[in-house]
């Protein structure tokens, strides 16, 4: 089947020559594709039509008529319209909502005056609220020092159903009250469609958990409200299904989305799960939303927090969430992995000076 | 520190003796431990109440007097007591209403007339409803080869908030009206704690998908409803989770869970995931409830799916879940692994003498 | 940019009538690319050239004139030229010497008068050779219940220095007078290329294990010798580096490879390993050398031996591999995945019956 | 079985008492245990006796009169001994060679007058060495920007045996002389317990690649040089192996390992390996080698470097390897992941100040 040549310079030019025409075919094909998206509503159509392309495939196979078999035929085929599919998905995905475009700023939410998506901040209290004295005592101790934003779980995802679930609306209430009397900026979880409503009377940023992000009943409820949505990663999402996540919230009407990376499951035993570092920048290209690190869930142990919030900021995270809880061995959720309010004074102090500390002298 | 011996023996002689003192302090202690059982609530309170535990260390770290370090004593103390913990959530395991009780049979469910748990069965059809023409299609075919179960989404979880997410109600009344023209048990997905109520009405079966294995408020919705349930495992879950959430729904009243094994995320690439043949006994060992095994999901390819369903008979799977579509290159989902109603006859028609044929002569 | 059309079917004339235009330059593309391979040599030139295709993109984004950027050009010929690799790939992988071609049948390897590769075999013995009494003990029992293959380790990879390396070359010898006392076929494991020579005196097949499918000079040493090589699948290999590792041994002169699925890394918690059933009718697909199961590394439990066992089987696989030692307690690696000599016999005896108990009634 | 009490305060009182019996009993058994080291050989003998572990569990089955079952007996004192165990294992890790010792300071190697593990490097140069001019371009560039550390490959371990191996002894002498030229120190791999002796000859830093990390006649060999080497963590390896491969280099007398942490497969897509970068801060931990980040492998693309490097040198790194060719598009090898020279001198001067952007105001 090959084509014999003598030389392979020979050969070369001639493949340079298939190249060139090549070029404007293809570019002629992927502008007539791309036409096609006139014919196509943007939000409820598939850019890919599986009918269309079949048939497009039975033509193909029909006139073809050797050296190669049907099968590579629509194998090649194959590869190319989904080289041309790519093409108009890009062509459609900047115009996805959630996509950073050429030259689009970071985003920045002002929330009671604060910002998040500038300067990096930092999230912090405890797992769960369990009352009113132990949310106060965490939150002096943080305003005092400077954080603004206060978190704490009224709703908490529990993996058996007998475990502690949260205060529930009377713990929204505290932690309402006491980002009051601070002047701090509440965040905290909603896990059913059905609380988006009430939860949003309470809180300043709504947190969808790591089990939540696919939960797309629940995200079109968020894209219905007006207040920022914290959505963590699942902890075995990739970062387009991340993304989509986003923009499930975004398609709503509601653009104030920030990104939290909080560790993935793999093989590893010695932390909790693994804190993707590399989704920063990667989200970062992607998107103009903040995005900020769950350092606390990641390693599920406190003795690495500093080196990880070092590691956060270094790569570009607007913000770094910790978990902080008055006496952490009596906390009735995680454990093992919450600061005590002055571990964490120490921890924020010192974090400039850490990081100088490792740095090359250069 | 450690005490000097002049040989083996009789050092080995002196820990015998321990080892009987240490076995009947061992003993008192446990029993100790589950009296208290008594003034806890099954329900509503962990076995483990960290602000006690954390009492009783103090006492112990008080009354050392070395030579182990305080940390050290700490450390063991916390190794016995999670042991005494381990054994007190066993002993309310044994009341958790999802596992299996010493002697407990398979549970067998009956769905108007037709039984799972019992005789393995096969489920069956297409990844979405798209038509009733389309569903009747498969469904004749099916049920002419003695299928009763019969599969088809009409709400789909999709990535992108853009893509086909399914015909809604109106698929739900075609999935009805196909399986009562048939003889068929339906088994369709509900996503939304709000459908829930209504999906019961036409389905047979309700699946929750992988993407909702942690759904809690869908779960505990489900555990009010009559009708079975087919959960999927959450495709990074470990069994405890896969169990725990199983337990969200029988917690609520629902003893019908039906689990579904269908592959986990892994680094390989030649699977759409990674199934996970082992958790089929594992969770046989662990809970009565009947599982099955979703071979199209797991391997996203057609072409090993003969060899995937003989694994899970093999092991012990009640059941096998495959997709059939009749046009699969045109199917508006999951259309690289979906068979054609003629593959999927001639695979079951096929799979005795297919597994006779591999195994040893014997 | 896209152009205009008035209907659909018009642009779709246009685009059919473009595709077909595709159809000859793409062949005639790949022609030429295929008729390059002749210039290579088939062993130690890769088929990718990137000099040259840098080359190639250089002249197409000169003649780029629009409207497309240069860097869409470029992304568009990288995927068209991938696919064209992959096509000469292809074609230069049907000249691999452990790919399966069209209508190659099973390889069958002799081994004193004993087959692998034909009728499904067991192979078992301790994970390491202890003394002569042990070994002969097992044997014994393995052999009167029909059991040809007997492994055994004289060079144990553990993964600390300290830990029981194996009895070496004196293990070897006790494993060669024990499978001939039983007219057996001995199994053991080589890890250090200086070791190959004096290992196949001694034994039958040499064993790679997984720690040790990625190196390579061993591979290649292993490719010098004339007896079969039982290579494990690195535990977080992909396929495709499986059959790479196993090209290196043929590639040698050595077509004996006898493949091992033994379960791979991933976050499960309840098995040591998560054995990929999948991969073996992918294997088989893709080469036709025997593909075995280790199901006691796969578990590191024995209590779920006997549906992998099963699962292993059905799905194809032409043996598995199992840990019978004849007291696993006392065992001095890998305790707990050994099962008793009897435990090993109840198994093997009942596997017929328990799949067959497992299938549908059909 | 449960004791009755009239109050908890009343059953607590007796569990506290209980409690302190226990300890004492306890450290009188730990220290028996620990006394049982005498009797031990430091390094040919594990500290688990299964045969003598045994026997103690008949001894306290054959005690026990209930009301426990034999197997609960059995499990609560696996449980005890496994705690006794870790106990000793920790007692003799204090005297493995790689750990670190309570005040043990950072190792410091010294290396033609040039330091690692001190003030943090960078180590660059291109995957593999091509040619004597490819390779002296580059090292060109990195010296007069303050680069010591010259890596480039002789010996390549690739997937396939008919890729590009190496230039071999070649190019090694290309690497002395390049080194030498510019009074750099040469970083480069071996993969062959045989070659070790030669590459000691040409190479100031020897380095096992990822694939073999557990390659233990390779490491061994490597105890006996008086070289530095630097010891890529394998892609699945735990930290656990990790350390215990380093001690394989240690235990045979040659102290000067480098730690590389270079990513680890997970299910990610987005970037070739996951970089565990808390792996960073808890190696450091647990050992004084100097721990440095393979960046370019983990990343495999080059638009995240900046942020990956940022990251390592913040968490503590001593070092960051990156791959640097003068033209990566002709790499023979890894030509996504190189940069050219002029993009690392841009990264490298840029670094404090992109460090320092991202940082909070504060």
């Amino acid at each position: 089947m090959p084509l014999k040549y003598r030389s392979l310079p020979e050969l070369r030019r001639d493949i340079d020559t298939c190249n060139l025409e090549l070029l404007s075919l293809v570019i002629k094909r992927a502008k007539l594709a791309i036409s096609a998206l006139q014919f196509k509503d943007k939000v409820t159509d598939d850019v890919f039509d599986p009918e269309r392309q079949l048939e497009m495939l039975a033509t193909l196979v029909k006139a073809n008529q050797g050296p190669f078999s049907d099968d590579t035929i629509v194998s090649i085929f194959r590869g190319i319209f989904q080289h041309i599919l790519d093409l108009m998905s890009q062509e459609r995905k900047t115009t996805l909502k959630v996509h950073r475009k050429q030259g689009d700023p970071d985003q920045i939410y002002e929330i009671n005056g604060h910002k998040i998506g500038d300067q990096p901040i930092y999230i912090a209290g405890p797992c769960a609220i369990e009352s009113e004295e132990q949310l106060d005592n965490v939150a002096k101790v943080l305003r005092q020092h400077g954080v603004i934003f206060l978190r704490g779980g009224a709703f908490k995802p529990r993996s058996s159903p007998y475990a502690f679930q949260g205060m529930g609306e009377r713990g929204l209430k505290v932690l309402r009250d006491v980002a009051h009397r601070y002047g701090m900026v509440s965040v905290t979880e909603v896990m059913d469609p059905r609380s988006v409503e009430m939860v949003a009377i309470y809180a300043d940023v709504l947190q969808v958990g790591t089990r939540n992000m696919y939960n797309y009943p629940l995200l079109r409820e968020l894209g219905k409200i007006d207040k920022p949505v914290l959505l963590k990663r699942g902890f075995s999402a990739t970062l387009d299904e991340f993304l989509f996540a986003a923009e499930y919230i975004v398609a709503g009407g509601n653009y104030q989305v920030i990104l939290c990376e909080r560790g993935i499951r793999t093989f590893t035993k010695e932390t909790r799960y693994t804190l993707d570092i590399s989704s920063v920048p990667l989200l970062r290209k992607m998107t103009g939303c903040p995005v900020i690190v769950d350092v606390s869930h990641a390693a599920g142990r406190t003795d690495i927090l500093e080196p990880l919030v070092a590691a956060a900021f270094a790569v570009g995270a607007k913000g770094v969430m910790l978990e902080v809880h008055p006496c952490p061995p009596v906390a009735r959720s995680d454990a093992d992995q919450q600061l005590t309010p002055e571990e964490f004074v120490k921890l924020k102090d010192n974090i400039h000076s850490y990081i100088m500390g490792n740095l090359p002298s250069d």
